[in-house]
């Protein structure tokens, strides 16, 4: 009965804090402060990386080849590790780089382990508020600013005209059935609302926001949100329903009721 | 040479921090709490007022009338209560309800004075990172989560090219010539984002946005924002360049050359 008592991936979820503390501290001193943006895009586009994107994901890579070395590594701005074994970690330091860049504090750092194919573990990470959500395969928690931990549990919300809809923002939907599908959910929702990037699927685990949908994602944008939300009794899936692992258009419910109606009006419009 | 080792408006000033912490202190437990929500607009609309924006209002009210009788006050909440002298404090506890109801820190407590018509000392509070900026005819400052208060400074922006433009929501602009107006301006910045309310202007007056244009602002949105961006070098008036006062359709910028330039785009559109 030693298993009921120690949660699996403990170690692992211990060892993804530190890597968020790792990365808090690489990714502070450049918060609020005058940046040198580079621009991923180029002149058409804006992706910007900072110096604290580098610092932190330099500074993840290290404890991880340091601790865990056999394991694989997916990171936003450095190549990938293939890794010897069943673990991948997969993050990112900055999700909501255009957030971090205006200084709105909705953007986090996204630490996510695979065990093959399956996202087991995921904490996201807001170390300007102090602010900390994760999951390893048992409750998902949530850290307030004033240092409390809370279980995170969605919220009932039995039809979409009852919902609260969010997405980063509507330039996501970069094809028109996209930008239709996504005009169709607004509509029918009670409320919609922008900005949010990580920051919103944790809003999403905690029950405050009812569906999110978006489109163009990466894995290191999802992989770290997948334990976090499911744990918390939501759903988050591609718009046809296959699993969110892969990134590219997803959509998260806490209800899933909403993500079944929701599903279908993207499948009917997309 | 008193009168220069004394900023004007400091006793003011100390009250607008005790009127803050009242506030914060009322708002703060029902934050990322099931709410109950009103509906002010009624079955079409969304406005929704809550327990905690109620309950800092009469906090507010009531130390004001403790302290300065003879002050005016103009709430969100509740009837305006004229005064008997020039000043008139005015006030919005929750300036940005619906980030606050799905749980987004962006939300903030607006409290200002006019003396006259004229916006001499504006607060506002964020209560759950901790953060708050504040001017009086002095200098504008800024209180990170971590306690350090800091110089705030817009920064320099050439134009609406190199601008990066908010505003609170798309829907903002409700008439055809207002949302082509916001169109235009969108289409020449290098960036623009949504969401923010007050928490935005805050954000520009530190240095962090460019231009923020919003339409259908009330005066207790507004006039606390007033002394914080114009102490920071910014300019904030109506589109047609007129005090900002009243609220309506609101222009700011960090820098007055982008002002200018916006103001011209929104001339030949809206």
């Amino acid at each position: 009965m030693t298993r009921a008592r120690t949660p699996p991936y403990q170690a692992h979820l211990d060892f993804a804090h530190t890597l968020a503390d790792l990365a808090g501290k690489a990714i502070r001193p450049h918060f609020r402060k005058p940046l040198s943006v580079h621009n991923k895009a180029g002149k058409h586009g804006f992706d910007p990386v900072t110096a604290a994107d580098r610092a932190a994901e330099r500074a993840i890579r290290k404890a991880i080849a340091a601790r865990f070395p056999q394991h694989g590594i997916i990171g936003e701005e450095f190549a990938s590790v293939a890794g010897a074994g069943r673990y991948k970690w997969v993050v990112d330091p900055i999700d909501g780089t255009r957030a971090f860049i205006m200084g709105a504090p909705l953007w986090g750092t996204l630490i996510g382990l695979l065990d093959g194919d399956e996202p087991v573990l995921g904490l996201m990470d807001q170390p300007f508020t102090g602010e900390r959500f994760w999951s390893a395969r048992g409750k998902a928690r949530g850290r307030a600013p004033d240092g409390r931990v809370r279980p995170l549990k969605t919220r009932a919300c039995a039809a979409l005209a009852d919902a609260t809809l969010t997405t980063t923002h509507p330039d996501l939907f970069t094809t028109p059935g996209e930008a239709a599908a996504f005009a169709q959910l607004k509509s029918r929702a009670r409320m919609t609302r922008y900005g949010g990037d990580c920051y919103g699927y944790c809003l999403l685990a905690a029950g405050f926001i009812d569906v999110i949908v978006e489109a163009g994602l990466k894995a290191y944008d999802v992989v770290a949100l997948i334990p976090i939300i499911e744990s918390a009794g939501g759903t988050i899936t591609t718009w046809d329903g296959a699993p969110a692992t892969q990134g590219g258009r997803i959509i998260a419910a806490g209800d899933a009721r909403v993500h079944k109606e929701a599903i279908a009006v993207l499948k009917a419009v997309a």
